[in-house]
Parts: structure tokens; sequence; C-alpha cells
């Protein structure tokens, strides 16, 4: 199983992972509305630049990776008897999507490098978590965690297949980077899979 | 293979599959984008009513199954060297979605027609195309045709799934197909996969 590409700019804090072993049912609920969020981005970018024939390609094959994985996840909370509920949002892909500038050409590596952000957080996690949690999730997760790690690759060569030069998607990644990890870091009132770190 | 149940209140006019054999490069990436869009449908119903699990997994699954189909209109787009290009949608998608009742509950019986609609006028014109069209297409049309019914029926299940009587189900039904009938025959000058009768 390959590493991610070292994106991120702060480590979660242990108090998040705490909190999670705790809410460990919100957590799941969360975790499958991410899944259901991350499809529905991947098919955004199949959207807004359908000229593209091979990146549309590649991001219809996640947004169905996504979808299965959504559907592991309720098959999971049916199996665990969580019963479903509303979960409001996490600040988090809100904040990110409000960083990605608005004119093209900018925008469009913009939410591809948010797109690869989001998806090594969530790999981050999952390997902090697979040790922590009972066996049951922590193997389950431990089933989906590579799909994360391929998915920062896909996003990042996305990036550099559109044509952007390797200096201008280091430096926007970095700055793209800082604000996702101040969102994953910062004092957080909310648990949610991406939160920030829990209390005051 | 089944049939759908019969939901349409008018057959594709001739000219239509005429315009169609005639215009296949068109058809192609229309098509392409209105699998694309089944998919999107698929997950707006899933945004939109989470707490019924049950139809946001069988919704997953049909929208895996759209874009796994969208991938394969791609390929063939390629094997055939039709280049990609953008087409403002039909008339058709936007017809139906302005015909949809705004409250709820009667908003999500009206969502569940419409889709099992598209499906069956799309299942109804691939059965059409399928002779009409050269081998290659025609073979490749055919490949993709059991899953369009299939879809009527499961936007039909998930109808009465979701708790709506049967009369009303039905009558509602009619409704939407009158409008469905009149988007679908009367004389349109656009000409795409689910467009009217072409010329005056």
């Amino acid at each position: 199983m390959a590493e991610p590409a070292p994106v991120l700019r702060a480590a979660t804090d242990p108090r998040w992972f705490a909190a999670a072993v705790e809410h460990w049912q919100e957590l799941l609920i969360d975790h499958a509305n991410c899944e259901k969020k991350a499809a529905s981005t991947a098919l955004a970018l199949m959207f807004a630049y359908p000229e593209d024939v091979e990146a549309a390609q590649r991001l219809s094959r996640l947004a169905r990776e996504e979808l299965r994985h959504f559907e592991l996840v309720q098959q999971k909370l049916q199996e665990l008897g969580v019963p479903q509920r509303r979960l409001s949002p996490s600040r988090y892909a809100e904040g990110l999507r409000r960083a990605a500038r608005r004119q093209e050409p900018e925008r469009r590596l913009d939410l591809l490098l948010i797109g690869a952000l989001i998806e090594a957080r969530s790999h981050e996690r999952f390997m902090g978590l697979i040790p922590r949690l009972p066996a049951q999730i922590g193997e389950f997760y431990a089933s989906l965690v590579a799909a994360e790690a391929r998915h920062v690759g896909l996003y990042l060569r996305l990036a550099a297949r559109a044509g952007y030069a390797a200096p201008e998607i280091e430096g926007r990644l970095t700055e793209l980077a800082s604000i996702e990890a101040e969102l994953a870091t910062s004092p957080d009132e909310q648990f949610r899979f991406h939160s920030g770190t829990p209390g005051s």
C-alpha cells in the first residue's frame, strides 16, 4: 500500500482520534455522507470540464468507487444497528471550497488540489483510526484505506495532466494545504469525519 | 429481457429515428451526457432523502451503472474517432423538471416518476435504434438496453416503497407521461437523444 504524497501540513491531533473512538456512530454516519459527497464532487468536475475525456473517465471510475464505499458504509451501519440520521456537514469542505479561486484556469487547479487534500486527510485519519477502533470497524476501514491513497495521486496527476506547471502546482498546493491544516486541526466544537481538534 | 412497464403515452416518431441515423455522432455525444446526468439525478435523490437507506443503496448502484455506461460511451466515441464537443442539453429534462411539484411529499413522487419516464423513453429509443444503426453502434446499444428497462422498474418500485398509494402513483404517472410524450414527440428544431420530432 503506497503512502500518499506528503501533502498535509499538520497532523490530526490525538484528541480528535479519542473523540472518534467515543463518537464512532457519528463518525460512520458522517463518513457515509463524505463518500457520497466525494462522488458528487467528482461528477461536478466531469460536468465542468467535459472536453477532457481522459479526466472524465478517471473521475467517473473514482465516483463509482466512492459510491461503492458509500454502500459498504451504509451496510456496516445496518450490521451494527446504528440508526440513520441527518448530520449537518462540518465546516471543512465548505471552508476549502471558499478558498478556491473563481476564475479559470485557476479554479480548476484549485478544485483538483482540494480533492487531493481531502483524500490525503481521509487517508491520514483512516490510518490513525484502524488501530484505535474496535476490530469490526478497524478492519473495515483497513479495507477502504488503499483507495484514499490512490485518489490523492489521481487528483495530483489530473492537475499535472491539465497542463499546470509543476512550480505553480507546488506553490498553490502549499497555500491550500495551510488552509486545510487550519480547518483540520484548529479548535472545533462539532465532531465530524473532517472536523478540527475537539474542545477549545 | 423484460419489457418496461408500458408507461409511455406516445411512440417516438420515425422521423426522429431517421435523424438519429444521420446525426449518430451527436446522438452518441449527447448520450454520454445523458448517462452522466442520470447518475447526477440519482445522487440528488440520495442527498434529498438520506433517511431512506434502502432507496439510497439502490440509487447508488444505479448511479454506478450509469457512470459505467458513460465510460463505455466515451470509449466508443474514441474508437469511432468522434471528437468530443460541448452540446447544449435538450428541452426534455428541463421540461420534465419544471413539471415536478415543489412541496413534499409530492415532489419526491414526481422526481421518482420522472426518473421512470426518462428511463422508459431511453429504452424505447434504444430498441428502435438497435436495428437502424450501423452494426458497430447497434450492437453496443443492444448491450446497454436491458439496464434501461430495469431502471424503469426500479424507479416505480421506489415510489411504491416510499409509501405513496397505488392510485396516487397511477394518476400522477398518467399526468407526467402526457407531459413527457409532448416533449418527446412535438416538433423540435434541435436534435438530441431525448429531442422531439425533427422539423416543423
